[in-house]
């Protein structure tokens, strides 16, 4: 059985069919149980944000292109017609929502403002969305799901979070007999001139886990920028929390597995589950 | 316990706390165990669409005043600011991708060109997006997830379809003696005059299960109009496939749960658990 996927015509928004869906949340109930067992629950953030939002992480100062950003048509005088699929930039009212490039965000906002436990986790799964030179299947998509567990509290706790999970992932590919790298990186967002000062101060740790050239999780901690970004408080601690995350790219995994099983994905689904049991 | 939800602020971008996740899951999980036990397979759209697809379905002809479209950040003269929390229109490349108000589009799209099974039924879920006037904190999201068992096939299957899970669906209320009323309807889509004719061709059966005045779940026929517009043909019978679809909005059964169960949401999780095992 090979994986189909329909109508991507490589645009990086293609359909999953049965057996990939299928596949796809068997391996996100793997990461999410990892997420409960270590006592963290899940959370549900929306698919657009206010820009105001995204600002307070400075996502229009150091990714603007990879930004997209949505608004309503102006149908004042009329609705617009789309022209060769594409409105005209005025035919909309001012856009006001930012379509998120990580999930986490939401978790941050979720708190905001709010003083938590010294232990905080908590896992949530969002479409994100980047701009990029090519899509591909699977690989590279347009709005693509990424599983985050993110850890908020002291210094301390986000690193043994990250730490823990990190092994997990390790030892999850191992069994699936997945040949898994662990890759000290820049993170693509920061690479810019720019940002490398941001970068040093938002990520003294910053790795992916790849498969071949593809990067299948990544973790990062983020000092207190997040922390205090949102105003989030520490209980019992003082200053504002520290924060880390580490992510799983879903639609990777999926092609990642589709390789190691020759396309057979009913046996990677029952791979999976043999090993989530 | 009372259901909170963080930062909405009445902007329909609520992030859903943990006891409401876990509620919405299980419900979601409810009526997608409904459509496997039907005998159909899960499919995953994504969450924008090229408009050149939307335009398919005369979406932008039809319900322009509730579109929402999204494009890329235009950085070539450099980056531009927001101001007050919104771009300014010209500040985006040409807006290609459309943000969906209706999951069972993707349905339409993953079979378009296809010869298809006399009885098809899939389920897929996907945030749809709606231009309100006013939102309210799970009553009315900006970007609400609207889980579809979509019927593609004979015309007698798409009846029996709706027909099966409309009546499961009273059973489902009755049972968690939440009371639920069947409301003929006219969708609000077609409500604009010049749409009139439209609806008469489209919906000869459309109705809404209604708590109070709010709708938790809409059934449609379209006779063979999706099966036009995407090609798709019935094996052994030719001629443009009919469908139909029934579709559940999650975030108001939470709202309906909430009030049942008088915020106890763990309660509510109860029930529901004890309902589908």
């Amino acid at each position: 059985m090979t994986a189909t996927t329909g109508k991507t015509r490589n645009t990086g928004l293609g359909i999953l069919g049965p057996d990939q869906t299928d596949l796809l949340k068997e391996v996100d109930g793997v990461f999410t149980a990892w997420a409960a067992e270590a006592g963290a629950r899940e959370i549900l953030p929306p698919s657009l944000y206010r820009i105001s939002d995204l600002q307070k992480f400075d996502v229009y100062r150091n990714f603007p292109h990879m930004a997209f950003v949505a608004g309503p048509l102006d149908v004042e005088d009329g609705p617009p017609d789309p022209v060769d699929g594409a409105f005209a930039p005025n035919d909309l009212e001012r856009p006001s929502f930012g379509l998120p490039h990580a999930t986490c965000y939401g978790a941050y906002l979720y708190y905001e403002g709010q003083a938590v436990s010294p232990t905080t986790t908590v896992t949530l799964l969002n479409r994100c969305f980047r701009r990029e030179e090519r899509y591909e299947e699977l690989r590279r998509v347009l709005g693509f799901q990424l599983r985050e567990i993110v850890a908020i509290g002291t210094f301390e706790h986000t690193q043994e979070v990250i730490e823990r999970f990190g092994e997990r992932t390790e030892k999850f590919a191992r069994e699936l007999e997945i040949d898994l790298r662990k890759v000290a990186s820049a993170d693509p967002f920061f690479e810019n001139d720019g940002s490398r000062a941001l970068f040093q101060r938002l990520s003294p740790v910053k790795y992916e886990f790849q498969v071949g050239e593809l990067a299948v999780a990544s973790v990062n901690t983020h000092r207190n920028f997040f922390g205090e970004r949102c105003s989030i408080t520490v209980e019992g601690v003082g200053g504002n929390a520290y924060t880390s995350c580490i992510g799983f790219g879903l639609e990777r995994w999926l092609a990642v597995l589709d390789d190691r099983f020759d396309g057979d994905l009913r046996r990677a689904l029952e791979a999976v589950r043999d090993l989530s049991t």
